[in-house]
């Protein structure tokens, strides 16, 4: 009989601090042994020659949602997860939003039931967008409690923008019941007015997207978040990072010893505003908010990722098809790029993407690889450790990677149910050999082998990054109304 | 026959830049003669053993204005620029408000009205909180065109804050006619939800108005309009700044060669919150907004005054009667600290406060004290040389300063309308000897000689501080909606 | 037959980045598995509710070597080492000084001997006061190419310091053979002119040793050694790093993608300039360069470390007795601050103190804790992963920590030869319970079972740290004497 | 009989904070009235349409001293001084090195004879290269007390350099004293490891002079001499910035209120690293230390300059003959740029280039321009009001300037002994129409009307800007030996 379910044998194992070489020895879906030579496994996954890392935690994907301009997006949990798992990822992190005229715990119920087709684990951010007395009151500490320890705000998006008051209801019931908040930063009236003027001078293209929201309303928008969070002494996260002054804010705040945590995407490492310069169709394959920045962008961001400024790097995987069938993501080639869905798909890419630009040219160790894509965004959201390492007694999460497999990014061999990738003919070195979730094969050596249904909800206990710092403006503690002595 | 109709003989002349001996002649009202020994005047003041210096200008005071709680302050255009004569300021800038229910242009020739028993020469600020068609389209254009340069904006108060999109349009009317925009920045909803929070807790004493307030809401609201006008290109002035973490926001953006600008006033130099912290009516007396802060402040504040980051220093002069007869001011001794109106008086007191503060500690030059009691803000608002400057040309617009001379500040010795100062008690070294006005001698050796109706509104034409950079963050300019090549 | 050699069951496995329940089987003096249960080991050591960590790392400390002053410290390897192991330390660095009248590589064969006495592994800096030819053209080549791949530059201490040119001849000879370059970064002229003016003055006691180098020469120093290291494109570490202001140097320059590392020590959180103010040979007792600072300081430091910027804690043990029978430290009572030799001994105390300043009061989590006193330094040095790691193939090298015993710091209860500690008094929150080394048991319960002679020199290959980035000031590589296309 | 000597009738006169429309009337060498019509003038200058402004006050120009390859450079006071005038400066303070062999004294008195020929006023900088005990305590407190207020130091040049330690001795007699210290600072240990380098690869065209001092040589000595002189709380001017990065440094040290002044130089401001990059004895032409940067780096200067960050700008005329006769400045054309004299000439062009630059390209108003060119320096260096201002009672130096005319700058045109310009081609629009000093006529309308003799030597008493600001970074002053309370 064997000793272990699974043995992923003769790999590098690379986790966020270190990296070895050791056998993986996995039952029950854990991991129950590293070892030199572990006993055999019931099933074994040859890793000679490969790494073997904590598979991807990303904690930033829309799916199977409502986009902001009507109509869900293009992927089920089944094919978003499939997708994922076969790039590389094992847990995701997904957006239950509030809807209009349904309650907000229906709607997260509703949301749970659809995401019974998931291939790999999930959590949910609850989305809020009108945090009225019965969500603050009732709804919102139920939810938390229940596990769902993370809170998405939008300050833009008129179907979804929250304004500085609502913003200070937030932080106090997430402060109250413990759970992060995370942050959509654009300022929306600047974005609002210059669309207008834009569209008034005829400029409609989608090259026009990123004039209507240069960096300053991103830099703005994260500058007053900060600020909002400070007076709540409030732990939060910046979503999607895209430019070195957002991130020197980001910077100032964290070395005051503020709980600020910030993220940013592949997309912004590789794609930039010559990207939206297209014509009709082509270029709303690069749309999404904030827009591409500037090459010289692009390096900053890398700094602050090395530095530690921007901790994890997501996918914001927001998929809409450009064959929309009913109009809603592309309304047309005369339609004003106001009116097209913000976004573009990455699950399955975002891995190989970071890996190639990271660990590839220079930037990244291999355990900065392992802390950007898996461990931290874990950590953050208390999923740690039983994803993003690993170790003894995590979940057997785990990708196999090829670190010399050369790849040229295309629609054809991705598994999203998105009708195109905004990486088309980029070459990657790197790329998932194969994912490993709670013991499972998913995917290997090309073969997908994931299964809808066999994904779990992660439910999150209060942790330590989402502890305030106990440190308030003034004496006065406004969530709980008292003064400090 | 006299040469002159007034000559200042044998004093020290001082000048924002240059301090020499010199006779000053006066002709109908202008500066027509600097000289080393003039001839006879039809007048004369001596001057020696004293300094003469710019009649202080004085751009950011209340006078004769509905307050925010309703009613009018406690001056009247007569009390308001006597008061100012007789402490060494020779023009003012107040402030013509929107108001509910009146065309603006109406309420501005109403203002005008009111004005005419002036002592002094003033000029106004106006004060938007609607941007609607009307007044972007038609009134405000006018009004700048007829000499009007200046914009004020608040994002604080309910009844005066306008939103971020709404600045935008009032930064947009003020670029495409050329006026500056003055804001009080001060995050609203912030001050707000900790007002609730506070007032919930039963903390409804003064000493509260400073936590509701603290200054990282004000270094918010000066961080998101200097955005604002960045996107717009458009210069602006905060107004009445009061700590080293928002002047340092002020700093960065004039080091990028933005055209922001700033101001500070005297009671952040001698107040802190400390005052606040007093029984019932007393601490009214020191309530006004942003709230004073701390000694370190203070500190801070002249380092960025003596940099040039802070340029000139204003009273904010906000004349509310304590002992209120219809109870706008004062709401009673169990009334909480939002109920009551913010502001302090102070036009009288700013000279010789920023005297002993700057001069007599050691901390500003001669030139230096010129520079920001006077002339930079002549400048600043398009009234130089004009005004702000002991020249050929000039008006006759001169203080004679006792530089020795000992002062208690008491409200007895003052000639505002309001009932009380916030500086009782204080002793400073330094006051005007005699107050010059158009050449006619309005203050000498503690005897009032003001006559209401002499001064007159000062229009203003076109001038380079106003004039944009020509730069936006992206190549379209959303006034002109043009592209650049 | 046990499967292990040694297995530390039970325990709660902290690594720099993953904290998880696993026990950890040691074979040969290495880990060879992590598991939930593991097999036998013929010896077993219970480590249930405790922390089984990476044993510590101390990279900065003075053993049996000449000081400045003259004479040896009070240190043999034996006794340095057995203190390092009984306070959970498992690998040290010390320093090869370069003397006058002894060839570098004879003076390093001569320390490698009196090394022989080790308890634990080592590795050494070499230390270099005169880049002369025969230095860096022949000796220092040959002694990185034999794994002494760091070198330590003085740039005070008369005896000691090099100046700007010999430091890029350092950084020179450390860039070609690929070695990290260590600096004390003060300036000694400005002590050595302050020094002058106290001593002239009469201030000779010990609490003018921190007025003769206030912050700012060590912040210039900083700067300065940056500035060299940016001119060659040299990875350096800047050592006991004390106050905020050379730390945000430190920032500045790794933001700008600069290989600057840099530590600080326990000493500079718990010591300030006020312990230095005592009478006589007391204050000596705390006699340090840098010199403590204040408590403002310590808490700025914490950010530093919280934020990457000072990426490990080392003891600077600098063994000097204060009964010092050969007049070399201590010359009597009247003797001026600058005769005493500078240092505290600490390599006992180090990971108490910092487990208690940092975990205990909510400033580091524990895997922060095994970064800063463990994984950090054995990355930055090459050790990693044999040292800094539980981890399979890893040295087993462990502390197991009782992270709840209540320990108060003596003379009494330490092994170091020194006749003091800085630290008598001081209650500690957290102390090893058992160190193990290459999987002999040093240390457990109280009882030190550490052998003379088991301590293994380690010789260190080139790794990623000191691997230059590839980029001058200018085209020109004056390393290489070529010129970039 | 005529009222005035002289009178200046008609034009704009700009002071650096005012500007108006006045005569200007001159009596006895001093300006003793500024009116709107002044009387008759024995002689009068029609100033109409032009502007009138205060002379330029040249404060770093080397006229007539031993360089440091040996020999006397181009100029002898007349020569130099004559151009100066011929650009509109009226006063310039030049340099009275210490020298080898020669009592400073003694040195000093020699320069005064020289000097003699001058044909506008002049003062001088004390150069120090050996602060002996006999200079710092006897020559250098007479010769400060008889009016030379300023010292220089070179932290560069082999023959001319002080180290950290003398750079304190001479900050120490500065500030027992009461005179300013100005540096040239750039590291020069650093350069003479770049320059060994660069000639060893080859390299030794006038291209890599700029390639051996890049700007962190510049910013590192800048931050160095900044620590130092916190160190003595002495003020201090940094000649000749050329970069952002080195006046990032001087603005930090100035917001933390330390006296820190510094200049820039026209050839900053037009000239780049490419102008070196040049055969043979062209680049020398274009050789000054330190090295002309980029075209970025011009523009953050202008940044730096609006902010006050840079003061004044001077013309650090270094005059060096391209067909020197003895070989000293070009030591022919396979000479290293190491060999060949630092410096350009550009006393004459210096205010029609920072016009140019300034004015007409729209980045300083009239009254900056007349501030960096005159007043700021006159005031620095103790000479204000006597000069840099058109005041009563100042001394009647006046440049008529007309903002119009448009100049090729050439060699042929200009006036001074050097046999070349760096600006040869270079047009700009304004030019001196007339140069006024104490009242006498010396260029008007193209014609030279200079007399050797005419110029006097300015003493300068203490004054503000030398004064120390009283705080130390411990509590002991090492100045007076003493410790405060």
């Amino acid at each position: 009989m064997s000793e272990y379910d699974l043995v992923v044998r003769g790999g590098t194992v690379v986790n966020a601090s270190d990296i070895v070489k050791a056998d993986v020895g996995v039952k029950d879906g854990r991991i129950v042994a590293l070892g030199e030579k572990l006993g055999a496994g019931a099933k074994e996954v040859d890793a000679s020659g490969r790494l073997v890392m904590p598979g991807g935690v990303d904690s930033h994907c829309h799916i199977d949602q409502p986009s902001s301009t009507g109509g869900r997006n293009a992927e089920t949990f089944e094919t978003a997860t499939r997708s994922a798992a076969c790039g590389g990822t094992t847990s995701v992190i997904c957006f239950a939003p509030q809807q209009k005229g349904v309650g907000l715990a229906d709607g997260v119920a509703a949301y749970h039931e659809r995401a019974k087709s998931a291939c790999i684990d999930y959590s949910f951010h609850i989305v809020i967008n009108d945090p009225n007395d019965a969500v603050v009151g009732e709804d919102l500490p139920k939810l938390i409690g229940e596990g769902h320890r993370s809170i998405k705000l939008f300050m833009t998006y008129a179907s979804n923008r929250v304004d500085d008051g609502q913003i200070l209801r937030i932080l106090e019931v997430a402060r109250r019941n413990q759970a992060l908040v995370c942050v959509h930063a654009e300022n929306h009236d600047a974005i609002m007015f210059m669309t207008e003027k834009l569209l008034a001078a005829g400029l409609n293209g989608t090259k026009y997207h990123s004039w209507c929201k240069p960096a300053l309303v991103e830099r703005e928008a994260t500058y007053r978040m900060i600020a909002l969070a400070e007076l709540m002494d409030q732990p939060i996260q910046i979503f999607h990072v895209t430019c070195g002054e957002a991130a020197e804010e980001i910077r100032r705040a964290q070395q005051r010893g503020l709980k600020i945590y910030a993220e940013t995407c592949p997309q912004y490492f590789v794609l930039t505003e010559k990207d939206l310069d297209r014509d009709a169709r082509e270029g709303a394959k690069f749309l999404c908010s904030p827009a591409p920045r500037t090459e010289a962008e692009q390096e900053a961001l890398w700094n602050y990722v090395k530095s530690g400024t921007l901790g994890n790097v997501t996918s914001d995987h927001a998929p809409y098809n450009i064959g929309d069938p009913d109009g809603k993501f592309w309304a047309g080639d005369n339609a004003p790029f106001s009116s097209i869905a913000n976004g573009v798909p990455g699950l399955e890419t975002r891995m190989p993407i970071v890996f190639h630009e990271g660990v590839v040219k220079g930037r990244l160790s291999l355990q900065e690889f392992v802390a950007v894509t898996s461990t931290n965004a874990a950590k953050l959201f208390g999923l740690h450790p039983q994803k993003g390492a690993i170790a003894v007694g995590a979940d057997a999460d785990i990708v196999v990677w090829d670190a010399e497999k050369k790849t040229v990014i295309s629609q054809d061999i991705l598994h999203h149910a998105t009708d195109y990738t905004p990486y088309e003919g980029m070459e990657v070195t790197g790329w998932p050999a194969a994912t490993i979730a709670r013991g499972a094969v998913l995917w290997q050596d090309g073969e997908d082998m994931c299964e809808p249904g066999y994904g779990r909800f992660l439910a999150r206990e209060p942790y330590d990054y989402i502890k305030p710092r106990g440190a308030f403006p003034t004496p006065f503690d406004p969530v709980a109304g008292t003064v400090a002595e």
